[in-house]
């Protein structure tokens, strides 16, 4: 069902062979709006037995151009969300302390624990996009990490985390939109820098690097989605879906209450 | 406006003077639901000017009997607010590495940073309660702590944080109503354990120990706000106005962008 959207290792992939503007058979944001408030709804109740519970870490990982949605996404997914259980994971440029240590150092003090949900707000690949796009550090460095980065993942997953990573996909034409936007809203103007246009110069690069990347990292225990997210309403409604479709295949329970509890006296 | 609803040192205080049930002039939900919603809007606008300032820090502490609303508080009063800017720290019992240190120690590395807001769900202030109450320290210990409190949020303060602390104060006979709700709710019956009933032995000791540690470190930097949280719509909206109401007062402004952004050609 959202296995369409999930990069598998046997089937050759490209990001240039997928349409950002696809959108199943809805046509506009009203064709999914019932639906994504009950998938939302859902998820706040998935979450609230997966807190509960307190065995399993769900990661999320949001990957995507400049611009493709990842605040959006955190913003629109996760609204009736309760706090106490999901935290969201920035990685900036990573500080002297960090540089002083291998690229999973940082990235490790942030996964989740028992019951939790966190999502990366980008994460660990970018040590392997910007650092390779920009030729920050050899090849022969960053062309090991693939191996490190399935390593990583594979020691979260057998011991207890979910992983589910997303690249939202735009196009050039819908970035050059959406900056524009950025730079005619007063409220927005100030997230807008010089060298994120200059980025753009990069574009095709980093979709190279991307498609390397996922194809290398995509594996049965943290596989990549591939999110059209040209339409924003399809981006949120499919994230969505896929995460609680996800949630409810695991068939949590809440904890069985201290025996003899049902009767007690409460004075 | 809400200054009634604060612990000032001049003023002497007693919990057992306040009314749990009090709510203003308002009857029900009804009356306070229009401005209940306007404030959560208000509260995500505001903290979208936070975020994008990156200049204040907002620590928010919630403390209360069992079953008094912390976790109810967090869910409705923040609701609509951006993941990305917001994060609960909880403090359970201390690990074994976390007793091996002084009591702030483990507190200290959760407080805000800039733009952000951290709310404390339970917190620093147990260390002066349960440790006080069920004797799991001696008094020379915790009598010293109070100063410790007040120095330590003066630190945070004098650095650039907001502090705003909840104490929300419902009724001896509303906990016995809802632990039974608790207890006959299959979906919440997990939560409930023959501790927290036995734990209402100690009612008096606890209100005692509050009145004390409330007394003791309400000041003008982190003020304590006593919320009447019998109505739980009362309290939500009482809640989200006080944090309303002081983050309006800090006339926070969106970054200067980059000079000759606004004019930028994006290709």
């Amino acid at each position: 069902m959202f296995e369409r959207y999930m990069v598998t290792p046997e089937i050759p992939f490209d990001l240039n062979n997928i349409d950002p503007n696809f959108s199943e058979n809805f046509k506009n944001k009203k064709d999914v709006e019932k639906e994504f408030s009950k998938l939302k709804e859902k998820l706040c109740d998935l979450q609230d037995i997966l807190y509960a519970e307190g065995k399993r870490r769900i990661l999320i990982v949001l990957q995507g151009m400049d611009t493709a949605g990842k605040d959006g996404t955190i913003k629109h997914v996760f609204k009736e969300v309760h706090l106490q259980g999901i935290r969201v994971a920035n990685f900036k440029s990573p500080t002297a302390t960090e540089l002083a240590h291998d690229f999973l150092w940082r990235v490790h003090k942030e996964v989740p624990g028992n019951g939790e949900i966190v999502i990366f707000n980008r994460s660990h690949y970018e040590d392997v996009l910007i650092t390779r796009v920009h030729k920050l550090i050899p090849e022969k460095i960053w062309i090991k990490r693939y191996e490190h980065i399935r390593n990583f993942e594979k020691l979260l997953f057998d011991e207890g985390t979910i992983i589910l990573k997303f690249y939202l996909h735009i196009s050039k034409d819908e970035q050059k939109k959406r900056l524009i936007e950025r730079r005619d809203n007063p409220k927005k103007r100030w997230k807008l820098h010089k060298e994120d246009i200059e980025e753009r110069k990069y574009w095709n690069d980093y979709i190279n690097a991307y498609n390397e990347v996922i194809a290398e990292t995509s594996t049965f225990y943290a596989p990549w989605y591939i999110i059209p997210a040209n339409k924003k309403w399809f981006r949120n409604y499919i994230v969505a879906k896929i995460i609680v479709k996800k949630l409810e295949s695991l068939n949590m329970k809440y904890p069985d209450p201290e025996p003899g509890i049902e009767n007690i006296e409460i004075e």
